[in-house]
């Protein structure tokens, strides 16, 4: 158990589009540390591990690597696989053994925070000196111990400029034509990506009318009289509504009974159910986006701000790991100011963040539960200031291309 | 009926994200023509001539009138307004008259073109001394009588974008979770930007594997066989549906008896409808993308190429009005080559264009007609390339704030 000197780094959970900005972070920070033999990276996240399924980043090419930090997805593959098992820790370790493995860089959400803390547990529990890191990812921004949540800012950019195009799109026909405009959000617990679409608004220009939220009970009654308010004042209404919208009684909106005309439409399609209330209440011409994987994909247009804190979590991750010795830790934003924004990184424990929700809270929302609070705006709109760079030729982004080579396989293939 | 020295513009049909830009073409080259006293904009197109709802562009500010070509949507309104009846243009010349209008520029799609057909038709009838031109607009590329139309090469570059990403989302998850990723495109008649998706490869990036054209009869079960190897090659299938797709009798599909679940869809949701027979085959995760306006309106991402000739097309229509004393033509894109991409303007009679749907042809569309060929290719990549310049403040694009300075009423206002 000596000459542990070889890093493992691995992504897991949904992806966001700078997940691999923070791959970037730990590999180039890994890869240039006197200390480090070999960098490794697990192929669809722990998966990968109790598979394994390892790739040696030590002879890809540099630029090559560079361009990982332009690349939407999750390069390496990503998983839901959970640790549910003490075989599972222990073929973890064997894995980790063979391949002398000596810090392990876990870049995820709320579950994969879970995963790292289950690793760094189980390693002080059975003496293998191993320096465990979680990177945090979520386009939710629901992950606990952190201001804010790498992958949150480029999806919230991504959302406002949507709603701000498309507002000027629904303001150009609504005399003649469509008057209603829903754009659906990611967001299965929290409200913080539909509450972005606010920040339309932040130069003056129009946002959103009303913005739906998981946190806030969907009263059917009452969001039509506003929808009828807002359409007898200005003659058209937009929306953004959450994913994750519930009813009155608490249930996922679009398996609700009132609205079971979608009955076999999964959670996801609760724009189609607002469109459905809307049809029934008003005789007026309605459009729906529900962009999906483009939420959360768009690395065209991430926000610097937070492809810079994306890569910068997982440099951080390995500075914590190899020049402060730490382990069973998080790396954490903590906001200095809003205006300028200031902000330091932080060690966090990982018990007591991992498989919790953060929501959106009430301060950060409008009384009436409709719209934001001016604390969100100030809270928020740091967090997509700044284009990140794109490599585009040809009129299209160029990603990375990675030759994945394969490290031989020293353990047995049971598993 | 001398001294018509006043210009006329106005904004008719869906939006895109540069009709802005072709306004700022007319304008700005209106406004600084000697021979023109007042530059006017009807509010929502001839919409607004009918109601003698006229805008007077001359009191604007300079600055802000620049910012009309980075403003998507149509900033002055839209309509669907028809002509349908003698006594509404005798309207529109009642209005031009008391107006002084000497020169008209209508920009739209189809329907548009055939409307200022009929303006230039009457005003040489009744010898009403009007220059009458149509600049060209539609994202659908379906307009006949231009190489291309502007607003197309920005939305195909958005679609190029969105699989381009979304395939990366895609990659990353398909072992563990969504196998199917599902991207519907603008397209009611013509497949031209679902054929765009085909553009996320031109680097040598992944493209879709599958493109489903309103111009290729849907197979349900040749469609399955296809997704069938796909998935059994690659794990995973990534595919563009166009909204307008029809089913074996020519029928559009999401109202096809066969997939009547969502019976009271309209068009537009057609990605649901293939999401319905690819869970109804296959026992798999699926993703469907719905983007909606934002394929239309996304300023942002808007492609240089087509940004500088929509504001081209504005600029050569006052052009050929006022100097070249043209009349009943619209501006007309002629290509001189692919690469490097030059092209050229001319005035092309509007007989002919109007009311007529150009469709993608088949020497753009692969053998087996599930994807495009090569020659698509060489058409439509130069559409796509550069990025339009934006005005980003705090993280969003900033867009014009026009004064909207009415025109007194001159006219009665019975209609």
């Amino acid at each position: 158990m000596q000459n542990l000197h070889n890093v493992l780094y691995a992504q897991s959970g949904g992806v966001t589009s700078v997940i691999n900005a923070s791959a970037f972070g730990v590999i180039r920070a890994a890869l240039s540390h006197k200390s480090v033999k070999s960098v490794y990276v697990a192929r669809n996240g722990i998966q990968g591990v109790l598979d394994e399924n390892l790739l040696d980043l030590s002879v890809e090419d540099s630029t090559e690597i560079e361009k990982i930090a332009y690349t939407p997805g999750a390069i390496f593959g990503s998983c839901r696989t959970k640790i549910k098992e003490k075989q599972q820790l222990d073929r973890i370790f064997e894995v980790f053994a063979a391949h002398d493995i000596g810090y392990f860089f876990y870049n995820g959400g709320n579950d994969s925070m879970h995963t790292i803390f289950q690793v760094s547990k189980h390693a002080r529990e059975t003496g293998y000196p191993l320096k465990a890191i979680g990177i945090p990812k979520t386009v939710d921004n629901d992950l606990l111990g952190t201001d804010h949540c790498p992958g949150f800012g480029s999806a919230a950019k991504f959302t406002a400029l949507g709603m701000l195009e498309a507002i000027r799109d629904l303001r150009s026909m609504y005399i003649s034509s469509t008057r209603v405009f829903i754009l659906e959000s990611m967001g299965r617990h929290a409200g913080w990506l539909a509450a972005s679409g606010a920040l339309a608004s932040i130069n003056g220009e129009q946002g959103p009318d009303i913005i739906l939220f998981p946190e806030v009970r969907f009263d059917p009654e009452k969001f039509s009289h506003r929808l009828e308010d807002i359409l007898s004042q200005q003659g058209f209404c937009s929306i953004v509504a959450a994913e994750g919208l519930k009813d009155k009684t608490g249930e996922v909106l679009s398996a609700s009974s009132e609205l079971d005309l979608f009955g076999n439409l999964k959670l996801g399609k609760v724009g189609l159910t607002i469109e459905k209330l809307v049809k029934k209440n008003f005789n007026l011409g309605i459009h729906v986006s529900l962009p999906d994987y483009l939420q959360r994909s768009s690395r065209h247009i991430s926000s610097f701000t937070d492809w810079q804190e994306a890569i910068e979590v997982g440099a951080m991750g390995v500075h914590y790991a190899l020049e402060e010795g730490k382990t069973g830790v998080m790396v954490s934003i903590q906001r200095i100011m809003d205006r300028p924004y200031l902000k330091t990184y932080v060690a966090k424990p990982l018990d007591g963040i991992a498989a919790a929700v953060r929501y959106v809270p009430d301060e950060y929302l409008s009384p009436d539960g409709f719209y934001v609070s001016d604390k969100f705006f100030s809270y928020a709109r740091p967090l997509m200031e700044g284009e990140a760079p794109n490599l585009f030729l040809n009129g299209i982004p160029q990603h990375a291309r990675l030759h994945f080579v394969e490290v031989p396989k020293r353990c047995s293939q049971e598993s």
